[in-house]
């Protein structure tokens, strides 16, 4: 029980402490007292999370002193629309929330997301603190800053970079997330490994059957490299400019998927997955990648248990579909691609004609 | 002709310029060229700007390369709304806006904040440029990089801290600018003199009918010194922790006026013109600040041709809109005094009874 793993994101006067371990909801507000000036505090989750988890860190959070406000949101992406950020401010403003109260996302991405855009924009700025409750946000959307809400037009087009005071991260959490859910956040910590860490990649290739039976010290130690690759991106580059971006990997046809599958339709890690897939068959066919290298990362997926085709739509609705994308420059698409696992780079210029080639091959489930 | 003065608004790695001349919007579109990477940009005016100067600005835009879209929105505060936000997103997301889009603010603070929030929010951050047409936005919203959006409970409850590529403010504007509108821009002025610049107030003093004749080069200087002093106090302190705060000299008062009068039934300049006279006034009281002081104040604001008394209702209305203020921490309320003209201070610690003492004397109207 404790903390297990734990290390800093290195942002000058916006950096913050990352903790993992077991049974670390029961001391969260122990663990935030310190760091925070005002008592008043609002803990954002959902209908599935609240049963599970609100009661024990409210109580934790009302123990250390704090005033909580439990707001609870229905499940799933529709949680991040003008709608449900405009309730949220509702109940904040009505709570008289002040620029030193905090807001505290009990949840998956979705919360986060939510909860980190409201706390940037509410007064300009309260207190933001991520007690992420799945492996997709414990290991990416939690660490780097990213908050948003979806527009009709496309996902996470309106937000703010906006930093947390704290990221707890209770790997206990995962033994009530669905394996689906489970699978879907492997994903991103294959990509971590296809990126950055070929180490890390040939461990999980090792350890899978360990870390989908949750063993502890394994999946904290996974979630604390993953962290760590992630907080030393952005560490070195906090607005996406240049080296954020490979994070991306995946992510240029992930979108399109989600996009065209109908948000809630495909999860997003599984998105991610058929994006790496197709990512690497794409740096494959431009001769940048080994095929031995595409055949592991696709066997590793599939051991996984996650999917490697996206849904069949028509290749232009593909393309345009990515075109929309926020990393897309002077009409421009940005792809990462990899020289192979453990080492990536981003390219502006693939032949338009490969990318279609590519996802005629994948665009047929 | 052309750029009068100027100056650099010094925040690192967003610092920018501030041109202050006649006859700027002419040259719009060359002198943005050199600092904006994408050709795509919206123009965000008013059904009574666009008839004045969005053909002007437009044009030297279009001549310079850009790309632009017009977006013309109805005037007054109404459209710093979720609604007006949602509608320029909406337009800007079907325009293919990129990261390396810009939005031109083309107006008052109005225009200004909601296109500065709409910059900030868009893809977590579009370019935004500042071309101020009224006095207040010229001295005021233009510098600092406040935006945001109203909320049914209160002003800017809703917005970020983002900063503008560069400020364009052309004098000429001024022209137009219907008379009352100018007096009110012209409070913000005479603050700036009380809380940091005991010269300006005393050539304010003087030289007020050549300013509200609008004669070029004292109109230009003063908002340089305004403009000057702005960016020295937001240069040392981004996000109001200390200094900044000095800026809302007469806002804690004013922005319970605004509120309390109906949004748009009294200009904010007006508002804030009330609210630095009652705070002279309550800082005589408190025996910080000689009475010679207060009545110069109130003689030049009665000079300008600015209100002297607050709308009539209950000091328990007053007190409550005060106590919901941004500004407000930990239940407590926070005043800008001062010590005389030129030294203006922050205090916590005002005697609830003296405050409604002076809102009783005051709230008449």
């Amino acid at each position: 029980m404790g903390v297990l793993n734990s290390l800093q994101v290195d942002l000058g006067a916006r950096s913050y402490p990352i903790e993992i371990g077991q049974g670390l909801l029961d001391g969260l507000g122990d663990g935030l007292k310190p760091l925070l000036k005002g008592r008043q505090m609002a803990v954002l989750t959902t209908e599935t999370v609240a049963p599970l988890y609100l009661e024990r860190a409210q109580a934790s959070l009302t123990a250390a002193g704090f005033d909580v406000t439990p707001i609870i949101l229905p499940d799933g992406e529709t949680s991040k629309s003008w709608q449900a950020l405009n309730q949220v401010f509702d109940v904040l403003i009505g709570a008289r929330f002040e620029r030193s109260s905090t807001v505290v996302a009990l949840g998956g991405g979705v919360i986060g997301d939510l909860s980190g855009f409201a706390a940037a924009s509410l007064l300009r700025g309260v207190n933001f603190v991520q007690v992420p409750t799945t492996l997709l946000s414990q290991v990416d959307s939690s660490v780097g800053g990213k908050t948003g809400i979806n527009h009709p037009l496309g996902k996470n087009l309106i937000g703010a970079f906006y930093q947390p005071k704290k990221v707890t991260i209770d790997i206990d959490t995962l033994r009530t997330l669905p394996r689906r859910e489970l699978l879907a956040g492997l994903a991103e910590v294959i990509k971590y490994g296809i990126i950055w860490d070929a180490e890390l990649f040939a461990r999980l290739e090792r350890d899978l059957d360990a870390f989908l039976a949750l063993e502890p010290t394994v999946v904290a130690e996974v979630i604390h490299r993953c962290c760590a690759i992630k907080a030393e991106v952005v560490s070195a580059d906090e607005r996406e400019a240049g080296q954020r971006a490979l994070l991306n990997l995946g992510h240029t046809f992930g979108h399109a998927i989600e996009n065209l599958a109908g948000y809630g339709e495909i999860l997003h890690g599984e998105a991610v997955a058929i994006g790496m897939v197709m990512a690497a068959d794409l740096s494959h066919w431009l001769k940048l990648c080994p095929g031995n290298d595409v055949a592991r990362i696709r066997e590793l997926v599939e051991r996984a248990g996650l999917p490697l085709h996206a849904p069949k739509h028509a290749v232009e609705a593909y393309m345009d579909a990515m075109s929309r994308d926020k990393k897309v420059e002077a009409g421009v698409m940005r792809f990462v691609l990899m020289r192979g696992i453990g080492s990536a780079m981003i390219s502006s210029d693939v032949d338009a004609a490969v990318t279609r080639q590519v996802i005629e091959a994948y665009a047929v489930a």
